[in-house]
């Protein structure tokens, strides 16, 4: 016989099965819990806890620090919101940058825009052991880190970003996107002014970024509010939008939709491919475009900050 | 010293804290937690295992048969969507039937109505032990219990709508709502085609019905496929929307909204209360038709189920 050991701080018994139980200060009181099958990698990273086990009924889960990043069973809804909102704003996003996006969930939405106008993809990660475990245990996200449209870059977005600062417009990008975990941890720069500014300083006169917002309209509006406030003090054009995401906190994920052209419509796409039959599994033109739509409390809230 | 007892099935202790976990066959390998500060309340009525208690971050919590059913930070949303959904969709609701719905939360939506074409409000639940839990621990949603434009009868909603069977047109309702606990345990009868053909007929030829669907996209679509066909046969018009829901499983709720009346639009409603501040926390026309909007895959399964 052979033991199985599920010891790790998020995993407790409950009955006679093994429960991961997502318990953070960032979320007090509440707790997403999965049904454990068995860990398949844990290890301190250079940067980060990382654990990786398979679920009951969601298949494996990658989780950075205690927090859920993604589950085989609904990662597609947060990795196609976060990619085809932007893209598919943009008239021809040629030249594309993930900051984070470890999981390559991300770089996978975008190959499928290789012939609409996407030239260019980079992705910068911190840590190549997410990449590594990604490959290994959640094949069908990370399928094309190696395609030969993608340059992986293992670096700190930030410091990446700070180099970036001579570019000329034309090496600029028209897409940016902040696949990043919560502010603790690695990511932790990546939610302040100075980020954004860096952001903007890739980014071309009439380019687009979306950043993952962390928390949620439920959890902590007011850090909402602010995150937004500091996003507007950097780009004239900041939206949020949210989709359903059952395995993150509140079944919800939020992101933060930007741009320095106040003339562009975040909101709408510029294409549409809904005749494009699996080309999206949860992105469709209806729901980009119902994804901004927000609960009346919320969008009072999100709306007065900006008067 | 008082000792603070937590002894119920559904709570157990994680490090110095106790835990309520939504643990459940319906919904397997996945469970919302939620810290309890103490049970204000725990008994077996004639029907249900009760357990109310407070919780640390979502206030006072009512549970049945170890489901949650509301909690007061985030009860609106059910409430409302499941309500006005149907309402606004109605150009003169007169007489509007509630079953199920013991926290009285449909109850205190409907009396927002009152100046806008609701007359009477009747409310069929089964155990008076949930109406008076929820009086007594959930104030606000139950603070309409005796309004006087609001009837409250103790009884089995499906025997009440068999005793209805005989009403002339004029005495049927114009919207009735079913807001049952999940198909196990008293509220099994109200997921099959026997009841949905009381419904019809204790319903005006162009009245609509909302009915939450127990199981949601995310965890048996095949179940939803089913129930949208069972309700089909029975309505000629019938549709599925959903909202954001922390609190239930997967983070959302989906209702069933239907009429007999093929040409009702009940994606768009037909009054307009925007510009009424304050009068709803979640709901606004935009949300209403957004509510509508399904991810891809399963606007897909739900859209094939027709063909």
């Amino acid at each position: 016989m052979t033991l199985v050991s599920f010891a790790h701080p998020t995993i407790s018994k409950i009955g006679d099965k093994h429960w991961f139980h997502e318990i953070n200060d960032s979320f007090p009181g509440q707790s997403f819990g999965l049904e454990v099958v068995r860990i398949l990698h844990h290890s301190q990273s250079a940067f980060q806890d990382i654990l990786v086990f398979e679920s009951a009924t969601f298949g494996n889960v990658l989780v950075l620090n205690g927090i859920v990043q993604c589950t085989e069973k609904d990662e597609f809804a947060y990795q196609e919101l976060i990619t085809h909102v932007p893209v598919m704003c943009h008239e021809k996003p040629a030249k594309v940058l993930v900051i984070g996006g470890g999981d390559c969930g991300v770089v996978r939405e975008l190959v499928k825009h290789l012939e609409d106008g996407v030239e260019e993809i980079v992705m910068v990660e911190i840590d190549r052991a997410v990449i590594d475990l990604s490959i290994k245990y959640l094949p069908n996200m990370a399928k094309f880190h190696n395609h030969p449209k993608v340059k992986i870059v293992i670096e700190d977005g930030f410091k990446f970003l700070e180099r970036l600062s001579s570019l000329e417009d034309s090496g600029k990008y028209d897409v940016i996107i902040t696949d990043s975990s919560d502010p603790e941890g690695p990511a932790q720069e990546f939610f302040d002014t100075g980020y954004y500014g860096l952001l903007k300083n890739a980014l071309k006169p009439d380019g687009i970024v979306a950043m993952q917002s962390s928390e949620n309209i439920w959890l902590n509006l007011p850090y909402l509010c602010d995150l937004l406030n500091k996003t507007s003090q950097v780009f004239s054009n900041v939206e949020y939008c949210q989709c359903y995401m059952p395995s993150y906190t509140s079944g919800q994920l939020g992101l933060v939709i930007a741009s320095p052209a106040k003339s562009r419509d975040l909101k709408n796409p510029v294409k549409n491919f809904d005749d494009r039959k699996d080309l999206f599994k949860y992105y469709n033109s209806k729901v980009h475009e119902a994804s901004f739509v927000l609960p009346t409390w919320a969008a009072n809230a999100l709306e007065k900050r900006t008067t």
